[in-house]
């Protein structure tokens, strides 16, 4: 590495600077309050644990994005977390050990081994919520109207949509397919690039029912409007109970968020599965025109807690506090500033410190540094009185 | 590893549970707003940099506490850092570039490859902030009065003292002694250790001037109280001129920190280097009698910027969020919460978002959920209207 790239930061890294880092700082507090609010407890889950914790129950891609870390201490692997929710459904299931419903959420850095995808930050600050220990559409519905909600009060609530889909659909239709989890893995990431010639080629080579080659090859094709969901039911009406029950899932779920807002566009995606990693059940991720990726996402993982020593039902939703951030272009208040002298004068420094107090921000200056500070006002002598005066 | 002891944290690790998290998340604003109130803007430095950029000019001790990684993307190597002063340092040098002073805060996560102390967290949330920009005793004393000031605001008011020591006393001398660096830094440990008869063994080996020895064997008796300065003043009137100054510095310092703060015990340690990584001059640290290890600490390290690309003075100071929280038990401001049946009645749901909007904890029930949540007060329908209801 050439001297001069020595102080760039890694690829994808990204570090803060004023003034956008005041904003993060009123975003970040303005969300967790709202979380407060709907009775959602901040916990604050550690860096890096152990490796077979942070990967019990969340799949590959999630393995292949944590760092790896020996343990000078014990020996052990360790792992730098690459997304938070396992560690708080950790915490629910091995620390908290409530019974009945448990709602947890959390702000913090993670850290990304690869790029997720081009361009994309790999030291997201993620910031989300969880609901643990309730398995039906209420808790569904509430994690999605927190969803909204979290990004309403970030301001990006012009044109939102949500997308909706249910890994139950997938999974189901593997095992009527009977396919090897190689062969999964390989329509999986066909399905996830919607490669629909490569998809017909693969479902060739496959040994499996005329009819179930045929729902193969339709599932790629299940996005669009709640039209989709009519047309799902008759396609799937002889495939097994579980895709049949999934789809009634989404079918009633898409009616109470509609209800609630109806201004949002709904979209549905009976193939997506992209990021995903733990997901058992209904998954959603919301969008707006003038970001590329999901703004924020989420879904039910009720498998994830079972390693973990207490089988759970969990439904929850994450989001990068700085893309919130790019998109709001949060204005945070001025506070004004008040430039004051030198010295050591006590009734200059009580003077001082009383503004502070106060919440307006005081930079007394230091002998010899003579660059000028712009501030709105100053604090002078008059009288005998240190006295603000307005520039 | 056995399967029962893989949920636990790693030796040293931990994790904030409800209801600290909230201590710790009030602790953090409190801070971060007195912070703001004295001009520091605040910035997010990266949780991995390059290596060496994270231990550019910081010394040995740093390099053995970070932790190293391979990036995948570039094959560089990188660290998570330990420390963030020197993250702060390089963007006051290479991103910033402002001139005059320049006044830098934060609070995040580090972590630590070894222990610091015995039973030290591996994972502090470190809070600090950080002034650049100006060399001579102002900046000081403003940094030792927004360290004060924070101990204050974090409720450890009480019997406060403050240990003042200057790295160039040592340097000094180690120059006058013209000793190679490894005996410097076997001299060094046996000083951190205060290891008398091993120094006196030591100090026999060396091939130094009479005069010069007498001082090597004098430093690490040198802590006490103010008389401290004095005995230094004559001990080391040979010395060199730097050893001089240093002293100088430190009484004209203290003087002025006396002044500020009666009440404040002061202590002088002038062998004191112990967890001073990169520091030229002053150190200060705080300390309490409820509490074995520096509340906060910090001092003056011009240098580090230099490799940075621009030599900046610099003064700051840092501390453990989480110590200061276990220290101060905060009270948080109990919110009164409210429970809300299940449902989708649009008057409902229209009053729960009124009242959250207003700060009220309000939980609405799943369907299904029997678990009683203890609750101040129910919303229920009287007259047609959703209504508080106290318990």
């Amino acid at each position: 590495m050439a001297l001069a790239d020595r102080w760039l930061l890694p690829e994808g890294v990204k570090e803060i600077l004023p003034p956008e880092a005041s904003q993060i700082e009123a975003m970040r507090r303005r969300l967790l309050d709202l979380f407060d609010s709907w009775g959602y407890d901040l916990v604050l889950p550690p860096l890096m644990e152990h490796l077979d914790a942070l990967l019990t129950g969340v799949g590959g891609e999630l393995d292949l994005n944590t760092f790896k870390l020996t343990d000078q201490l014990s020996g052990h692997t360790l792992g730098i977390r690459a997304d938070i929710t396992p560690q708080v459904a950790r915490i629910d299931a091995h620390r908290m050990r409530n019974e009945g419903a448990s709602r947890l959420c959390y702000c913090g850095s993670v850290l990304h081994a690869r790029s997720t995808q081009p361009l994309a930050s790999r030291n997201p600050l993620q910031i989300g919520a969880e609901l643990f220990g309730h398995a039906g559409l209420d808790s569904d519905v509430e994690v999605i109207a927190l969803m909204i909600a979290t990004l309403h009060k970030a301001g990006a609530d012009q044109e939102l949509s949500l997308d909706l889909g249910h890994v139950g659909i997938f999974r189901g239709l593997m095992v009527d397919a009977g396919m090897t989890s190689a062969q999964q893995n390989e329509y999986q990431g066909m399905l996830q690039r919607k490669a629909l010639p490569e998809i017909e080629r693969f479902l060739k080579t496959l040994d499996v029912d005329e009819r179930v080659l045929e729902l193969l090859a339709e599932l790629p094709r299940l996005h669009g409007g709640i039209e989709v969901l009519a047309k799902a039911k008759v396609l799937f009406s002889d495939a097994s109970e579980d895709v049949l029950d999934a789809i009634a899932y989404l079918e009633e779920l898409a009616q109470r968020v509609a209800k609630r807002f109806p201004e949002l566009d709904l979209y549905f995606d009976l193939s997506e599965l992209r990021g995903y990693n733990y997901h058992t059940g209904v998954v959603f991720a919301a969008y707006t025109p003038a970001y590329g990726q999901a703004l924020a996402k989420g879904g039910r993982y009720d498998d994830i807690g079972r390693d973990f020593g207490r089988a759970r039902p969990a439904t929850g939703f994450s989001a990068d506090l700085k893309t919130l951030v790019d998109l709001a272009s949060l204005q945070v208040a001025q506070v004004s500033l008040v430039t004051a002298p030198a010295g050591e004068d006590a009734a200059l420094l009580e003077k001082i410190n009383e503004l502070r107090a106060q919440g307006v921000r005081v930079i007394q200056a230091l002998s010899g540094d003579n660059q000028a500070v712009k501030s709105s006002a100053e604090l002078v002598l008059e009288n005998g009185e240190w006295t603000v005066k307005g520039l």
